[in-house]
């Protein structure tokens, strides 16, 4: 009996301690976006919806939730990272993994055959997060995405496109986008000697190939993938090689590769699509590279992938890829999965890893010391005297209803001192400072915070006057 | 054994028609966008934010998903509606339900005690689903606070503005913000004889006045929260008031609500916030109204919700309300719930519920027979003769880099007829056109869609030639 009163003190002692305990912290992978990186992530997705805007993109948004069959199978070795909701009675539902399954959910649900739209929401991963490098569980991507039956590599080719205009704009310093082609990499598993049923898991294993080196990989395919020895050398030869359009040509001569339809036609793609990108006059960033294989299930044609290059000044003999900020490619089988009769809508697509960018334009934007603003605020509505709230409020009110972005201290009887202080800090450009003596002569006093200068405005074109001072910002 | 044989052929056949029946939807209660819905949800957005801005906020952003403790004690009788993650090892979540206690959480978490922010975002509620009246189970909030210690009904009024300013320039018909205190309801529930364990649960009866008759609200009142008939009564009369400054001034002098303190003191602020609402010129819109209750636990002072009244021509004697689209209040206890030491930032903030905007707005819209265009494409790069793809995409590449928004078929030959059809169809005003002859010249035929007009234009001057002539676009 004591010992249940003893029990029962404890647990209530538990629920007290419990309350104390309560942790204050976001979940595990994911973060708040104050006011600062907000305007960091602002200039960055503008950079990238005008780009794919001015691609002739539409734009559509899907629930942040799909049921939970729509993504299975899917994502082969990756779906276990889906996150899923509790059963609470209903639908079985997932967070979506990426943007492209429901892209591809709603063209088969809406029977559209034609499209080109941009997407930008976030999407959950289950993953070790890396935080300081960048990855999240939960992260934005920024997918573009050209669906449709059109003659060959023409959109695939635009996709590339956009990735060279968006990281050029955003300026984040060198990089190359490797691409390969998924038929080329059937086709030279099957002339290696890999079993048709072993390709996707072995791609896999090629995937890994940008974060660790081939005798690790070569272990994974013969031990854990029971891949013979000689298969897996014969891999090695090839994942090597990477180039330009004489690589193509000379795959293209390649005695056993050049035997083989599907790596002839991947091939063959891959000459015209170094082609297009010519006349693009990009290809001094493309690196056709065979050891380029891309995780996810669903890719039938070209893949791509683009990686920063370290930069020349931090005295690195040869540049190395830090880190993947784009990737995507051709999927034309995944809508047939989701239609009832499985009719095919080819698509083409790219996704642009956006957390990697925030975080290199943030160390940018740190360095540089750029103060960045917050708000837009052009003037701060203030007094220098007291009981004159009832006058700040009217001329602010004035002047939200004429459109200006106006800001005044929640205070009856705030120092001129402290209002103007507000404005130094917050980069507010002007104040319009009404008292006694303005009031009576029907002005306002408008001052310029960087020169201090002040001058009397007529009160009715106070509007106008605000506008032309602040019309660079 | 046979028995084995045929369950194993059921199993089997039961998978293979899992596979056919497999549901092609969205989860209950959610929706895609398509490229229509996006116009017009970001033309509503553009007119929030481009509002929320000229009040000088700062922008943040939260998880889509919290802690489940985070949101655990903080919405009352509504927490059954919150959605919870599955327990996949680690922490336990659930999604957000809606924006305010996230910004409590941040505030706290980075010991913010000043701050006016906004936060657009989708929400989460397992609640019964009425898409055709804009109820849906994810949703968008659009929340703009001010958090702080500052002068009383300040950051109030201004909050009441906002809505004021928003609703009026989406230009959504009539409609009335009512206005009310938690302090004058708590004050009139203990004139009324309500105990204070009840006052929470007769504010959720209150609550239900703007859709069910006070007979109703009477009696589960009485049944089922064991009120006492005579107290409902009492408070029966209190809620058929509303009216403005007259009755605030009345119910400053009632003998009963005149004695009690917090009422006293939620009559006196509310008799500033009037004043206040006087100056910015908006009281015509305003009522004050004891009806109005509000359903979130959360709430400590001034409370409001914006309605829409029926429009005159559709033939009703007295405007009826259609629905709320805006509502919020002060809270200036949930922060210090999230403290360690239960320090307390004051905060006061409305949310624009944006989904019942959007269907009117979608109504409207299509009523007009306004076409709007889902893309910002200037200018199409076609040719009239056959082989001409490689100049097509020169051509284009070009226009991309100097920043105009252009888009080609993708197509090697496609017929002229076809090219000037989709620029007919998605509204792109311009086309060029690339031939023999205009290659040799060094010129581009560019087309004006709506007059038919062509002309010939030197190809440096291109460029140029189309911002020019898009320039009002």
């Amino acid at each position: 009996k004591e010992v249940a009163k003893l029990l029962e003190m404890k647990a209530q002692l538990g629920t007290d301690e419990g309350k104390h305990k309560f942790v204050l912290k976001t979940p595990k992978g994911t973060r708040d976006f104050g006011p600062k990186e907000m305007a960091i992530r602002e200039r960055a997705f503008k950079a990238i919806i005008s780009c794919f805007k001015r691609h002739g993109a539409e734009v559509i948004d899907t629930p942040v939730f799909e049921l939970k069959e729509t993504l299975t199978g899917k994502y082969g070795e990756d779906s276990k990272l889906i996150y899923d909701l509790k059963d609470q009675g209903g639908e079985l539902l997932s967070l979506r993994y990426d943007l492209t399954v429901p892209f591809a959910r709603y063209l088969a649900m809406n029977k559209i055959t034609n499209i080109k739209r941009y997407h930008i929401a976030k999407v959950y991963r289950r993953d070790n997060p890396a935080m300081t490098r960048g990855r999240y569980r939960e992260f934005y991507q920024c997918d573009f995405d050209i669906a449709g039956q059109f003659d060959p590599m023409i959109p695939d080719a635009e996709c590339l496109k956009i990735v060279h205009e968006i990281l050029s704009d955003l300026q984040l310093g060198d990089f190359v986008i490797k691409v390969n082609d998924r038929r080329i990499l059937d086709g030279m598993f099957a002339v290696c000697g890999v079993p048709d049923s072993k390709f996707r898991t072995i791609c896999s294993s090629v995937d890994k190939l940008d974060k660790v080196p081939w005798e690790e990989v070569r272990s994974e395919m013969v031990g854990e993938k029971g891949l013979s020895p000689e298969a897996a050398d014969r891999i090695g030869e090839y994942v090597q090689l990477h180039g330009g359009l004489d690589l193509i040509e000379q795959l293209l001569q390649d005695p056993k590769l050049s035997q083989n339809k599907v790596a002839k036609e991947g091939l063959g793609d891959m000459k015209l699509l170094f082609e297009y990108l010519t006349l693009f006059g990009i290809t001094g960033k493309i690196s056709f590279d065979l050891s380029l294989a891309r995780g996810l299930d669903y890719y039938t044609g070209v893949i791509f992938e683009a990686v920063l290059l370290q930069q020349e000044n931090e005295h690195v003999e040869e540049p190395v890829s830090v880190g993947s900020v784009a990737g995507g490619g051709r999927y034309d089988g995944l809508v047939g999965m989701f239609d009832p009769k499985g009719r095919k809508v080819p698509c083409v697509g790219v996704s642009i890893g956006i957390e990697r960018i925030f975080s290199i334009l943030e160390q940018r934007l740190e360095a540089s010391e750029e103060k960045i603003r917050t708000t837009e605020t052009q003037v701060l509505v203030a007094s220098a005297q007291k009981k004159l709230l009832e006058e700040r409020l009217k001329l602010i009110s004035e002047l939200w209803d004429a459109g200006i972005k106006a800001e005044m201290l929640y205070k009856k009887n705030p120092k001129l001192l402290n209002q103007l202080q507000y404005c130094e800090e917050t980069g507010i450009p002007l104040v319009a400072i009404v008292g006694e003596q303005e009031l009576k002569d029907g002005v306002v006093k408008l001052r310029i915070v960087a020169t201090r200068e002040e001058v009397n405005v007529r009160r009715e074109s106070l509007v106008e006057e605000i506008r032309i001072r602040t019309s660079q910002c």
